[in-house]
């Protein structure tokens, strides 16, 4: 965790992944889906210097794939386009040469090489893009840096998603001004097996790939990762860090004076964006946030935040305002890690429930009325050490379930 | 894996807890509930061999600390008293009070030793006994060898379960015949972090301690962990079985000709009762099977079958019968276990979906139609091993969202 408190980092509610010097943005209907927006791009003027996270699953997307190649050729990108409405996944060798052919029909559009472009795409796995709306809709495609393209990438990159998710963030370094923004899709946040989370994130700041990858890599731990989104991944979750370094400060490294500063600024971000998506869980009503304090290490303390905010009998108890801290230790006791059975400390919002394991007497009025909230803090405190953590989710609803019992028709 | 053919082992409908020899049981009304029954006892002529495995949460129930000591003692147990309604969880010292009185208390009504009586709760944690109730409960056991007497046991255990779980089994050892025959409690099962799973196992044969606890072992590995009890546990898990050694066939170890016997015995018995726990789980409506083949061990096997059975959007396309085999590929994705991603093969039912991870064209209507069924079987063959592995689960429904978002209330 840094030491934050004296770095201002400022949220521009209007801002958008365009808001950062030098890309632009579209987002079309290509006809994948009947009528919402399914394809979009970000593109910069410039290579821009690139860092991403991929799925961890068994099974990885051939865009996933292809993205992967394009990074490796000189660690640069300049543009990432994305479908909806189909995965390319379990598409064997003609989905890999889809995912190719995706990529050398961006290029050509915009006049950049192949190796510079990114490709991902979302929706229903197993079935084939089809490739003739996608050139065509690529041919559409004419990014430009306002405000309403930004809105229609956000909207293309959405499945079940109910909201667009987006986040602009601004400090200085070196004096200069430096935009963070991205825009997120996901919405199955209840155990996200199949509901791929991507999120692509902009920046002004110079700063190389490699220095790029390690601010990044800090950060995804503690908020894309934390909304379990890794623990249960799809086949095609991918979050691409793109930085065109037209802010102009003195390049980023982990030596630069305000390396902490850039990192600070790309984790408010980050998590900014994953709690949207935790939010906007498929079927959610409320926002469940967990923090674990006095663990043996940071892991321990996120993987037992993790486990409550991942528990489905916690988080329909959530939805039922039901302030059950029982099925919390339930998550807790069966976590791999490091407990004191006998000095946990429960609290629900401000409410103490449970003091060194064993329950205090609590209103059961104030702490529903707390839980009608949407939003619900839940704090623990295992008493053995230093480490703390945090992790987001959702309550479990009927409406989760209606709508996973009924995706495909 | 047993090599099985061989073995006769009959199923006897009307057989329960009580056709093994030397047994009684009883179950009744001692105010824990407001009008079911919510105190059991099985108990057994002779001091008798025993052998439990337990919840591995970190917040281990004192009814299991009393339990574990009691067999400490001399691996005997002469009894085991269980209430629902209360599952004496985090209660501390008086907790722990308590289970000690409700054993002494039990020991006294039948005069036996305390150290050869097992006690068992199951129901909200956090609150303490009402020992007043426990102990008139106890002194109204009273135990007979009667269906009638199963009966009430079976019911006096069941907390949300909508059915009592029950199976007696027969084979032949020695040329004696063998019983073993059990009753269960457990609903919860989709993430069953709370809901206890107890399940109680008498026999006849003549075994020692330490031998039946090396076939319980074995068989629940096989079993009562892949219902995914063990992954998601309780504080008060517990399955204990009892052997009166009334049988007389000669000692059954591990080097005995017809142990095998004896095993695929208890297995059967077990597997019987872990797929009706999983059957009636909360709000389920169909009971899932999932057999996994061809991984590089059976421990891997395992892993992967009970990653699909337990995951929500697995369960929630059940539900729905829908056939999305994209998500039994999510569920494999992220297991931890060993994947040749290009050479998976998956079936639901008999309808073939994906071959060497491709997908192949299927009747949607032939599919739904199956899905439809109350039983539903998912193959798995992931061509990379002989290790072969079964784990059993239940949908998810709006009712499992209903039972427990309002459980406590």
């Amino acid at each position: 965790m840094l030491d934050t408190k004296d770095i201002q980092v400022l949220k521009l509610e209007e801002g958008t992944i365009v808001t950062p010097k030098g890309f632009k943005t579209a987002g079309v209907h290509a006809g994948l889906r009947y009528t919402k927006r399914d394809l979009g791009v970000v593109i910069c003027d410039v290579p821009a210097s690139c860092a991403a996270v991929y799925t961890l699953s068994h099974f990885q997307a051939p865009p996933i794939k292809v993205t992967k190649e394009s990074i490796a050729t000189e660690n640069k990108l300049q543009a990432v386009v994305i479908n909806s409405a189909c995965a390319n996944a379990c598409t064997g060798q003609q989905g890999l040469l889809d995912a190719y052919e995706m990529r050398a029909e961006t290029a050509a559009q915009f006049g950049i090489e192949e190796h510079l472009v990114a490709v991902a795409s979302t929706g229903v796995i197993g079935e084939l893009l089809q490739m003739d709306k996608i050139k065509n809709g690529i041919k559409m495609l004419q990014p430009t840096a306002t405000k309403e393209a930004a809105e229609d990438f956000q909207t293309a990159i959405l499945t079940t998603d109910l909201v667009m998710k987006k986040a602009c963030y601004q400090t200085t370094i070196n004096g200069k001004t430096i935009s963070i923004a991205g825009a997120a899709k996901g919405s199955g946040m209840i155990h996200p097996n199949m509901a791929t989370m991507l999120a692509f994130v902009t920046t002004d700041a110079n700063i190389d790939s490699a220095s790029l990858q390690i601010a990044m890599k800090e950060v995804t731990d503690v908020t894309f990762n934390q909304i379990t989104v890794d623990g249960e991944t799809s086949t095609n979750d991918m979050v691409l860090v793109m930085a065109s370094g037209m802010a102009e400060n003195e390049p980023l490294t982990p030596q630069h004076a305000e390396w902490k500063v850039f990192v600070h600024a790309l984790h408010t971000t980050f998590e900014d964006l994953a709690k949207q998506i935790a939010r906007d869980g498929e079927g959610a009503t409320k926002l469940v946030e967990v923090n674990v304090t006095g663990a043996v290490s940071e892991v321990d303390a996120r993987i037992i935040a993790k486990k409550i905010v991942g528990s489905n009998l916690v988080k329909t108890a959530i939805y039922g305002s039901d302030a059950n801290w029982g099925r919390i230790i339930g998550a807790i006791g069966h976590s791999t890690a490091t407990v004191n059975p006998d000095n946990v400390d429960i609290s629900i919002g401000s409410i103490q429930m449970l003091k060194a394991s064993q329950p205090i007497a609590f209103s059961e009025e104030l702490a529903k009325a707390y839980l009608d909230n949407s939003e619900v803090v839940i704090n623990v405190d295992l008493h053995i050490g230093d480490g703390f953590g945090t992790a987001w989710g959702c309550d479990l609803t009927y409406d989760y379930v209606k709508i996973n019992a009924s995706y495909r028709s």
